[in-house]
């Protein structure tokens, strides 16, 4: 009994598969807003059940202080058959999603999955459409679905390879409890070997990747007070700081004219590209004019930081990017105010040894230095993550590879993403874990926008690599 | 029969006359906002019901196109008494108010008006609080308060002054149909001599002004385009242009370091200040680090064009103000997202002979030419007025200077004021009318702002000043 099995219970059941997650993508969790507190829970008692299913010893433990004001980490174990001799594995996932919002730019509702015709050019095929479809669900799916068919296939959980799975709820929202998890975890993660992570991309369409980088993330919150009060803008418009304008005029500081960005010393732990990789990654031909025009952007678009190409802008050099912002009037027609404040939320992507916690303090000690006259700053940090680069060599990347080129039929290549998954740092930082990044998405998924969705095909290649994974871990 | 009696009648009626004005408050007349069009339409209503208890003919006139699509017109008439020799006046005020957002800031609701006990140090008296308590159905129920007074004293409208009234109810979203309204009835408009207006303040408690000169206004939103959708900020920070950075980055190009508009040709039309006007205003010993502390800034916090101080900024000089704006993730926590668009409200306050459409223009051209790559604009015109400043030695004017003297007990200032009353550089264009703007405002009423009040005491001054006005103009 072995991967022809498992296989051919995952081929014979995926539709039923696709069901389940189509159950899954029905619960919003959007773990952000505390109005979906019930429901993210409830979606990791979903996960937990499906894991309970497949042999695992579940439990939700919870996090956060006072206990169980975060959301609860889904933790599944399987001890190994007798005699394995491959890695631990330690799979990480999220069960949360990020907002929904703008709601009227869905075609179809964003909690009520559907499946319709794929549209990309030439290739046939189904996609399945729901907030969540690709991140993080519809890629922690492939691999539930894989251990399943392992376990109706062998009744070995897991298929005898020893293993650790951790869902969290709190990725979308910063994983505010989950370095604390970690460190009180310690000794239980610490057993695992290795980390897998199915939330990264392929290189396109039918064409596998395993992901060696992820860019690192700080996230924070601007907030600039001036009057005690909304103001008349003819009044007042001339006499008194508007903090719609002095925040725009200091935020348009954050960046160069060669858009790099200005805060002192930001570049200091940025690795300078090797030529090497500048190479290896010319050759694997991405086409960035014409992703461009995927979103609707004419070639002119491809703009970034000076002396880059956009793989290059993506995967290895930092960003400044104001995510929101919101001040004054913003109903229709007019209103001649001038706000008693205006803020903004303003993240950064860090790449190679770039600190986090660094990051914000500089970004603050930066805004204070320009606090306009009569102008009061209010900063918050909503958190973020480390960069991480891994090993291409290690014994569980090669197994990877294997599985990939074997269950896609095409020997898979690799990349980076200019995305961040901070558990990866943190896993590295506190457990000595690399992780190995085997993700099925594409750039095109439209994650944390409107009308998310995965592609049928790419989901058919993850739940295969995942399968024969099994297979080469127990092969070690 | 005469100004004594019209003076008793009103003194005597004081309190009911607030009653009057506590249920006109209570219609939330919100023009701008559709889903108040009823309430609106009804407190057009209300003070033509008013207007014919005082004896004047009174006709609400649809606007608009197609026909009453716009808020109506509220016109009284009254023909005077025969031999009656003083100017046709032309009443006018607006029934409309601003919207009541933030409403959370409110400390009572903006419809359900209340008296409280004034805090004002050392003065005592009471304050009407709701929207609109001061701009301008406070200012306007002086007015009309006076008209009944004089006609229950007299039996004659007006006490016998030849005079049209008209009140509209778009003044807060740009007058959109007043031009056409005024051209139309050019022949029955163009029989008044002077037009009068109580939507400006006074220079401070106790201390009544004519206000001889308003800015301009153009009010214009804009929106910058970028991908077809929302982006994940991770794969696509550094790759494509954020509309957020982007729209931050070309409106802060809006001021130089002197706070200086940097449109070629803004300032072309702009006067200097006279030697005497300065001489004047300096006189007037108006307290703007006072001003500052009444809205909780420091001293620090009084900024504007550079050379300078804070009442001739207000009064004669124009400004570029960010009303609002908006772009990407606004809710709570985080979001890493890069918005497919971000738009901003950006108006302007003009002075001397600056073209309220030559700004737009100008504005939207310069704007075209800073055109982010790969972005788009689009540009709204929400529409504004043209500055008006009047003599100050006009027989109107000064017959308003006595009335005032009279009925407060101390000589009226002459002011400008920073805000806008289109409808009066309408009326000089199309009718070549002149206008008396005797207003009772304070800067602290908190027009356009929550908790938006009215001091009882300045009430009672307007509605003094108008019965005495009468009889001045009964004398001419």
């Amino acid at each position: 009994m072995g991967v022809s099995e498992a296989m051919g219970w995952v081929e014979k059941n995926e539709r039923a598969g696709i069901d389940r997650l189509m159950d899954w993508l029905r619960i919003p969790s959007v773990g952000t807003d505390p109005a979906c507190d019930k429901q993210t829970r409830e979606a990791a008692h979903w996960a937990g059940e499906h894991l309970k299913a497949s042999g695992f010893e579940v439990e939700l433990m919870p996090t956060g202080d006072p206990v169980d004001s975060g959301k609860p980490i889904v933790l599944g174990q399987c001890a190994g058959a007798e005699g394995y001799g491959g890695p631990h594995i330690l799979f990480y996932g999220h069960y949360d999603v990020q907002p929904a919002d703008p709601l009227e730019l869905w075609e179809s509702s964003p909690f009520e999955p559907v499946i319709k015709a794929a549209e990309a050019g030439g290739v046939p095929g189904e996609r399945i459409v729901a907030r969540g479809a690709c991140d993080d669900k519809g890629q922690v799916m492939m691999f539930l679905e894989a251990m399943r068919g392992w376990f109706e296939a062998t009744g070995v959980p897991a298929g005898g390879v020893r293993m650790t799975v951790l869902l969290e709820g709190e990725e979308e929202s910063g994983s505010v409890n989950l370095d604390r998890f970690v460190r009180e975890q310690k000794e239980m993660l610490g057993k695992a070997d290795v980390c897998l992570i199915s939330d990264t991309g392929m290189l396109g369409r039918g064409r596998p990747a395993i992901t060696y980088g992820v860019r690192g993330l700080a996230y924070t919150e601007v907030i600039l007070h001036g009057p005690n009060q909304d103001l008349h803008s003819g009044l007042w418009g001339g006499r008194a700081p508007n903090p719609n304008n002095e925040l725009v005029k200091v935020l348009s500081q954050l960046w160069d004219e060669h858009r790099r960005v200005t805060i002192d010393g930001f570049y200091d732990d940025v690795r300078p590209i090797g030529d090497d990789e500048r190479k290896a990654w010319k050759e694997l031909g991405v086409d960035s004019i014409e992703a461009l025009s995927q979103i609707g952007l004419e070639p002119e678009a491809d703009v970034g930081e000076a002396g880059f190409n956009a793989v290059e802008r993506e995967w290895a050099r930092p960003t400044a990017d104001i995510n929101g912002i919101i001040g004054g009037y913003t109903g229709p027609g007019a209103k001649t105010v001038i706000p008693a404040y205006a803020s903004a939320k303003v993240s950064f992507r860090l790449v190679a040894d770039q600190n986090p916690e660094w990051v914000v303090k500089a970004f603050f000690q930066w805004l204070k230095e320009r606090t306009p006259a009569g102008c009061r700053f209010e900063l918050i940090d909503h958190g973020g993550g480390w960069p991480a680069t891994v090993a291409t060599d290690s014994d569980a990347l090669t197994a990877a590879m294997h599985a990939m080129k074997e269950a896609c039929g095409v020997a898979p290549s690799l990349i980076k993403s200019g995305g961040s998954i901070p558990v990866a740092g943190l896993l590295k930082a506190e457990l000595g874990l690399d992780t190995v990044f085997m993700g099925f998405g594409l750039e095109s998924d439209r994650v944390h926008s409107p009308n998310e969705k995965f592609e049928l095909d790419c989901y058919r290649m993850g739940l295969r690599s995942h399968v024969v994974l099994v297979d080469e871990l127990l092969k070690m």
